[in-house]
């Protein structure tokens, strides 16, 4: 009688590594757990946010500010920072989980996937949660506003928005918003060790990197399954659509863009602004802050194209 | 020097009631419950939805049905439910909170509103966590495969999308997506009760529907208490226009919609479907499922629209 197929595990697309992840998820989510009061926690003598990722820092005209300039301009920095992570997750990573999740690419994957990717999509919204929590913490206790709406979008938002108004076809742009997801969900930002490990860092701000980080190693391991059973079920000219996406959303994750400090440094009115970033900009002696790809270097030797995506792999 | 005004809580739009709800999120949120052993509470001889909520019950076809066959178009009605739950937070709950959170309508809210907000999000999330996990649960125990991606966007999705497409402007799309969604919010699907207080019906998702009501009480506040900030931002056409969408949206969320039952009696195979439901639009005598403005009523008279909005208030 009914036209559709029973329920049958043999037609289903799991996968070991989601399904313990999934049954898991509750017990080691950081939604989950009790919430601290950042207010106890916070320590005014401490940075909030370390001038090793300012780019900057080391220029005449910053070194020459007064402390309290300083401050201000490290209080924005761990406020852009925050807010370039919420609207990682609230314009990259969610849409593309929820593609995922509603089965998009007719993966034919079982409900444990859908599961997972649902619950790692709970935690994204709760990430946003807690960096926002950690910028109104910051804003209240120095007293100082500082509001996120005085900051533009990153290079990397932009960058994808303007791929999924170029797209062809709902079809492209669900391919291109899925690899924009897999780089942010796999790459894994290497400086953000210099907030968690530095002494001299708001303990809050070190607690909340830690935090989000702890949930994102289970889903680089989701996003990274999620790929590569999505590549098997694309056709060819698929294939190359998203692969083609994985080599812009690198390439957009690990552009320097000097638009929020812009923003920030023409708001704090700091004399000399424009010849600061200028110089930084031309300073080939800088150390560029970079993005680890190695993950998605393996991700792409499981799907066999590592040289095939045309990138030069450090 | 700052360009910025200073932190003034004078110059911050806040709302007692919402800064209480925003303090008291960690101890009263489901998400941050235990979650419970689904399979262990399921209970075989229960319905997993009532005949009271499927419009042709007491049709002479659906009566004549071997008992099997209703089982089947009663699991249905839960995995329906379950989905339409789901799509109203993503595609119309969700996407207004985040044009509150972002203080898309310039009502200068303080950050205890975008925090509040942005935790109605995670809620929001994880409801749609929950229901996912009850539909799944159906399938996995019953043994029986009924995709949600069989089943069509419910009408209200439709009519909300058609409203975001055919706005003049992006402020007006994002008014018409927060009336949808203060109509979501505070509107009371009364028949709710007929899966919470029902002996009859599985135990899980007599507690999944509890579970999510408790936590919709809180952002029925929340909604209301943001609608009439924002409304006092607006100017008067914004206003008639959130107006307009509130009406939109009280007649969207309360009209018939057999598209979903359709797909579920043609995939069933059920001999005659189309005159039983034909029989069920034209029943006269037939009892409709209401949905109760009261919220939105008392809301109106706050905004001192009561009249003016154009509503036949029961």
């Amino acid at each position: 009688m009914p036209s559709l197929p029973e329920y049958d595990t043999d037609d289903i697309v799991e996968s070991a590594v989601v399904s313990r992840l999934a049954a898991n998820w509750g017990q080691r989510a950081t939604v989950k757990k009790v919430e601290p009061d950042l207010d106890d926690l916070f320590d005014h003598d401490k940075h909030d946010y370390p001038e090793a990722l300012i780019p900057f820092a080391k220029h005449e005209i910053y070194r020459g500010l007064a402390e309290a300039s300083k401050e201000r301009i490290r209080a924005w920095g761990w406020i852009a920072f925050n807010k370039n992570v919420m609207d990682v997750e609230q314009h990259i990573v969610n849409p593309g989980f929820s593609l995922l999740a509603r089965d998009a690419f007719d993966t034919k994957m079982g409900d444990v996937l859908a599961v997972a990717v649902t619950q790692a999509m709970v935690d994204e919204q709760y990430h946003t949660l807690m960096h926002l929590n950690a910028s109104s913490l910051t804003r209240r206790q120095r007293g100082w506003s500082m509001p996120e709406r005085a900051l533009p979008f990153s290079a990397v938002i932009r960058r994808q928005q303007r791929s999924q108004l170029e797209a062809q076809s709902s079809s492209d742009a669900a391919l291109s918003a899925l690899a924009y997801t897999t780089v942010a969900e796999i790459s894994i930002t290497s400086y953000l060790d210099l907030i968690e490990d530095n002494e001299l860092i708001q303990p809050v701000n070190r607690a909340t990197v830690k935090l989000h980080n702890r949930d994102e190693y289970c889903h680089a391991s989701i996003a990274d399954e999620m790929a590569v059973i999505v590549f098997d079920a694309l056709a060819p000219a698929e294939r190359t659509l998203f692969l083609t996406g994985l080599a812009e959303g690198m390439d957009a994750f690990s552009s320097t863009d000097f638009s929020t400090w812009e923003a920030i440094l023409r708001h704090e009115n700091v004399v000399g602004w424009e010849r600061m970033l200028t110089d930084t900009r031309n300073d080939s002696s800088r150390q560029k802050l970079v993005q680890d790809y190695s993950g998605i270097r393996s991700l792409c030797r499981k799907l066999d194209v590592e040289d095939e995506i045309g990138i030069d792999w450090p």
